[in-house]
């Protein structure tokens, strides 16, 4: 039941998933160099799970059926998995140092699951349970699944239904007595293709008028009318070239986004989780939003490899014992246990919802994401400031192995006596892969957007952070009489 | 067995402690107007324990009798109380706006606890038995216990038995039969003169011949040749001003540091708990300030006040809705809760030692308090960009009161039509009070210094951070050679 | 012509200045205690003219006359003289660290000077003569002169005219034949009480219906039915303290603001330089508020003295080569200077008026004002890190000097060896002065909202920044067509 | 006299230049697609010193021959020029969003000219005026002059003449009568390919063992024995993809380096102004890097243009009025021209040394160039967050216009009601070539490591800042009594 690597890879060649990319279909994914090493990363998530080591975080006992599955196909059953979550997925940031795309389904599989709850009982649906039946399917299979929320949303200003052209929220086209005809696209879908499954959300909260938006459902990723355009990624033709090795940084693993469209796509009645229920969308958006927020714990796991990458880029330039160097590789270490900590505060805080999931607290994590818009970034400064100019400026890794431009490569490239220069500019282009390569986005842009971007945030946290309590906290300290002001 | 702050401040009345102040003798340190603030935040310790509604959070189960006892002192017996501890610590800071003092016995009792259970279990000697003894007592008589730490040092360069004046260290002096006779002085020390008891630690990691300095002990407070000379803090005689209400900003709360000397003073064998074991100095240095730069936690309860009252003055100036202002309210709250999750994080992955009690996580707490050491400060300047030039140019308190001054200042004070005048001069007196007068030194020097300053955080990060195996996740990734690398 | 600081401290006692103070009259400001250091400071512009060393900073020649004048009085003739007008307040600043008030006066000079020509010009007024007959005077004299703007305004949502009490903003009531009657008031003014005159401005962009309120004007400070109250800084009172020195930081400097009232104040004509012009109101602000955020190169001064006792600091600490110390000393040094280059960037790029004086650029002076609400902050911050925790726990300057208490003070206190001890107490004093103390209210609260609030600097910075041209520059690199978008 | 950029570029097909790229010798550098946007940003200094609205900052008066040069080829002879360079460097940055190359000649050429100056004063040696022929040649033919510092300094803790392999420094490695010959390399060099002559300096003080060190000398780029390696940039090969335009951000311009080799390389006399005189490398290297420093005033100029992108996202995305998104565009702004004031500031306090030629303020220019290690690094983070994440997740320009994907990505990636889905995609692109493609190289990496790492700064800023004097204005203000320390 727990599926190998090896088993997940074999299990996507059997789907026929449409993936264009470079304006033309992509014939075979699994084996294309550009996508493959997003396949290795999440592929990491099923070997790991077979490693004793990591048993203990990388699975978990179905609440469903008492069976062992793959923590990722999980709903949380107390703190302790809410901790044993972000462990997992640090682990994988430093397995992977990149990004390893499975946490959308894990995130959207909780979220469902206690919305659902809240939705029957006030409504009287049948949601949950068919979401029950749906998710025992996912552990059975050991699926991975694209959790999708991010609509194209055309212009920010206006509510969906506003919109001018209607296809810019994901909607019910039409319902029919065995299901629905579903209409738009999502953007941003971070392992879309990579994916057996598409679990649908909504993105925002909406009114009324948004009936036909507030729609939940999941599709098989090779459903008809489904089909993927590939994103492009800083230096992603780099996979493409000869032999390419070093120049990779990561020559192994990788991320992947894609924009996913759905032209008509029928979605059978059990498979839909929410249909028209528009009072709950915003519920199932911030509950999605904080489960995701904090899974970026996972950065830190990609920010210990970049922090060890610096740390060998300071032996192999000779300087490890420079004390603005020191120095900075501790601050990169403070700013990156100072993430790990608030992904583990608002997880050691969750509680439990009425559908017996754990929830995350919330204000906790958005102050995590908030400090993931920022430190990676810092973090990264450190590190080209560590690395030193050569990480941008050094001729290619065929230049090394050239006749005549090797031994020279070779000569002037060296730094501390004795090392290899074919190690440091390994480690160099590994540093260059986090910062500005294909992981950077990852890191970088994605640290700042995926989750919901810096604003939304912000706004989360002036709604959680109970600022009347904190007013009345001053007044009692500073004697202020209320009755005096009008 | 609880006190009440009432029962706690008539059980100072009967301690015999020297304390000087402006070169004089203070006679009654219980009702001195510049100390008596400190003294009613330590009282709020003992109130808040009656109060069913904090009862959780401020008592716990003693280990040693299972009795109800403040959580001051407590020895951690779980996770879960390392957890209540901070959220106690919160409490009070939101309850008092500045520092109530008691955390360092409670730190103190916790590092020794396990700390002698270790010296003894290598060395065959008594000391946890003894100093279980003197805890009980603490319990039973629900004591405040001054946690003293940190020496003069003099010269920072040499260690405490290199320094030209041997007292710059507390030190034995001469072992008698019964007991020891110390010396030399302790700086900095919180709450000292409000305490019952003070429990001696040395300061620093210590070599051999450093011996006569890794002593641990208590003494009451008044014992014989124990006395205190007062701290000044900025703004400190405004609490000597006739009728003074206003101009204070808190006038009811405060803190307050001392120089404990001891002059030759006798301890009884039974109290010392370390006694030339130097090996063991470092691993209570290193404990304590663990578990105190976790208890700054304390001041995200200031920083509540704090915010609170920086919206209070955007009521009054009549800004509250402007972007900016709001905007800025988020960052305090943001960086409030950010020092908060490093709190709650190195709690919730605290651990149990050998001898039972329960340890935060290193790493963490040094996080946290490196957190502290900056936030803080921001959070200060944005209080002070929303308060407004006014905080630091407004008349006196005497002013709005004075017969020809008092309508001037109260017309032209006046900010949103209908609020009153003096409220809103409250409110910036408040603001003052944290950021520039006597809770300043609270709410900022002693975030950067108190626990240790920046530096020993950065140490002990570099320490705890396993920088070794972060260069192996990058090896791995970037696919270095060491066999390369001579 | 140039008065010696003694003349002007003479001068002053010839005023029949009203000031009241902790609700009553004070009888002779000059010498009271808590004002003196701010009157000590205003005769130190007066002093250094005569010193040759700084001449040519502190003097320039009159345009009017052709006679050397001190550079307060002068109207700029060219970018040279705007360099020099930084370069002397920096200097100030070095000499007393603390807010040597005089500035106002200067910028309020420059600013009316060029408008009051714009005014006349287009509405055939006459005001730039009459104002350049009263900068005669002021040049002749040799005033200092309190350059007013900042009204209380009440309700900052509402406009001058339509607040609910008509006086929340300085304005005509009545007009004669002979001049006009003014009522309201001016908040934070600085060195009102040791200005020979005042110099009053509107505070903001008027509209048709604020006419009454677009009034500039001079009156001598004791002019009839004109008074101040004065504003409490952080540790005033401990200027009050019996022979107190040490503990002041700063026993002879210091800055001063007051609340100054216009209680139905005739003006006669020749002393009115703008009388309902409220288009020209906006003008004079923006002129006024740049070359007073250009003015805030002063604060670099005081940073200087700051960054010196810092470093003082660590040499009494023993630890001036810790490279952490070394590091915070560079940072301090690079945010001064930092400082420090935005104002002579707006001084270097300075252009001349219509009337001949030379205007700063507006843009980088906002740029050098917003800098100045952030950096003294951090460099405060990086002070009380040096400083340590001893800087806000010591005891007093009596206890350094009791009987009983001296000894024990001299003897723990003492730092590196051989230093004294009493010295490490004064540079620690003086940290405390700058960073918590009276000058704390000019270095931080002061470089916040003095010459306008941030968010002010950022309204201008958005109008000055030409974001439509840089739009345009990347629409080239990018070949956008913009006719493709409607 | 003043070449054309077709002139230019035709001048270069003329040289003999010995490139290698990917493990083989480009045949035809100009027109080598990865090349070429390198070589039109040099054409650019050309083009506009032709454009009458550019003359006066792009043109200035030899003080040799009094004729019209192009200002890369000229000595600074006032503080005007000084300033006028940085205006130049400015506009170019606008024009090409890149590194436009040309910099390191002119500073390298006002360096060596008042070094050599001093060294034939002191030594009664004959380059200045070798120099000045040169300097002059240069002039006449307008050459693109690649100034050559940075070695690749093998083990740094070792000096030049104590490395393992001596050719890890330039140096001579013999003296003929007619000449030297010179051996090693020059790592990071920026422009050299597109360079006319190669300008060598060392590159760090030196002492009298590394006296075959200190060599300073020039040589056409084509020179028997010279080569160069090129260096990889992130998504260079972009460049090489079909018809590549929308997906390269900036199609036009671009920077460039590479490792140049000198193989046993032949100087001439004439064509040598340092040899051997070791005791002024350190004057040469710090009079280089000042200018430098100050020449990063060009990032200013691409800060305008991602500032301006970024804008015009915000513009695409719907939402340029949201207030935290017009306060993102306010702190680009302020950042962009914090730094543009420390470069201006720089300039204005020049000085004359005593060849004639204008140097900068040392220790502004090293503020400048810290500031510059840093606010680039925030602008970009805040462009991404302005951008949004569909930066990093948006299909290829080939989607765009593939003829079954294409419909899709111009429904679903259109921005606001109207705008044309292509120009948001090109400024996505602008944005994403500047933050993380080929143009990331020079705006983030090289604004740290171009001039100098900032630790360099720092140690200059150290050097430079005068703590001594700043501690004595300290003890003035204090009362601070040496005599009591020992």
């Amino acid at each position: 039941m727990l599926m190998t690597g090896k088993e997940y890879i074999e299990s996507l060649r059997k789907l026929d998933i449409k993936v264009y990319m470079f304006g033309e279909r992509v014939e075979n994914p699994v084996d294309n160099p550009i996508i493959r090493p997003s396949i290795n990363s999440v592929a990491m998530t099923y070997d790991l799970a077979h490693d004793p080591e990591y048993e203990d975080l990388m699975t978990a006992t179905s609440h469903l059926t008492g069976e062992k599955i793959n923590r990722f196909c999980h709903i949380h059953q107390s703190r302790e998995d809410l901790v044993k979550k972000i462990k997992m997925q640090r682990l994988l940031g430093q397995k992977t140092a990149s990004c390893f795309q499975r946490c959308v389904g894990m995130d959207a599989f909780n979220s469902i699951y206690s919305t659902t709850y809240e939705i029957d009982r006030e409504n009287g649906t049948n949601y949950h349970e068919r979401f029950k039946k749906y998710l025992l399917e996912c552990q059975k299979n050991d699926w991975t699944v694209d959790g999708a929320m991010t609509d194209p949303k055309g212009d920010r200003g206006l509510a969906p239904s506003k919109q001018k052209d209607p296809d810019m929220y994901v909607h019910i086209k039409e319902v029919r007595e065995d299901g629905i005809i579903v209409r738009g696209a999502k953007a941003h879908q971070t392992g879309s293709i990579n994916s057996h499954e598409h679990l649908i959300m909504p993105t925002i909260a909406m009114g009324e008028d948004d009936k036909d938006y507030a729609v939940s459902f999941a599709i098989p990723t090779d459903a008809k009318g489904v089909f993927m355009i590939y994103g492009r990624q800083s230096c992603d033709t780099r996979k493409l070239e000869e032999a390419a090795d070093i120049d990779l940084g990561n020559n192994t693993y990788g991320g992947q986004e894609a924009l996913v469209i759905f032209d008509d796509v029928f979605v059978p009645n059990e498979r839909v989780f929410m249909c028209g229920e528009w009072k709950y969308a915003g519920m199932l958006v911030e509950r999605f939003a904080g489960y995701h927020r904090q899974s970026y714990a996972c950065k830190t796991g990609v920010g210990d490899v970049l922090i060890g990458a610096a740390a060998l880029a300071a032996d192999y330039n000779g300087v490890p014992k420079a004390s603005h160097i020191k120095d900075k590789i501790i601050e990169m270490q403070h700013l990156n246990e100072t993430m790990w900590a608030c992904s583990l505060a608002c997880s050691a805080e969750g509680s439990k919802t009425d559908s017996g999931a754990y929830l995350i607290d919330l204000l906790l994590a958005n102050v995590c994401k908030q400090n993931v818009t920022r430190f990676p970034y810092e973090i990264a400064r450190l590190a080209e400031d560590i690395a030193g100019g050569l990480m941008v400026t050094m001729p290619s890794e065929k230049d090394l192995k050239g006749e005549f431009t090797g031994p020279w490569v070779e000569k002037f490239l060296n730094g501390k006596v004795g090392t290899s220069t074919e190690n440091r500019m390994r480690v160099l282009r590994l540093i260059e892969n986090i910062t500005l390569g294909t992981a950077a986005v990852g890191y970088r842009t994605e640290s700042m957007h995926g989750a919901g971007s810096p604003q939304a945030q912000r706004i989360m946290i002036a709604r959680q952070g109970n600022l009347e309590a904190k007013k009345e906290m001053a007044r009692r300290i500073a004697h202020v009489d209320v009755s005096k002001d009008k």
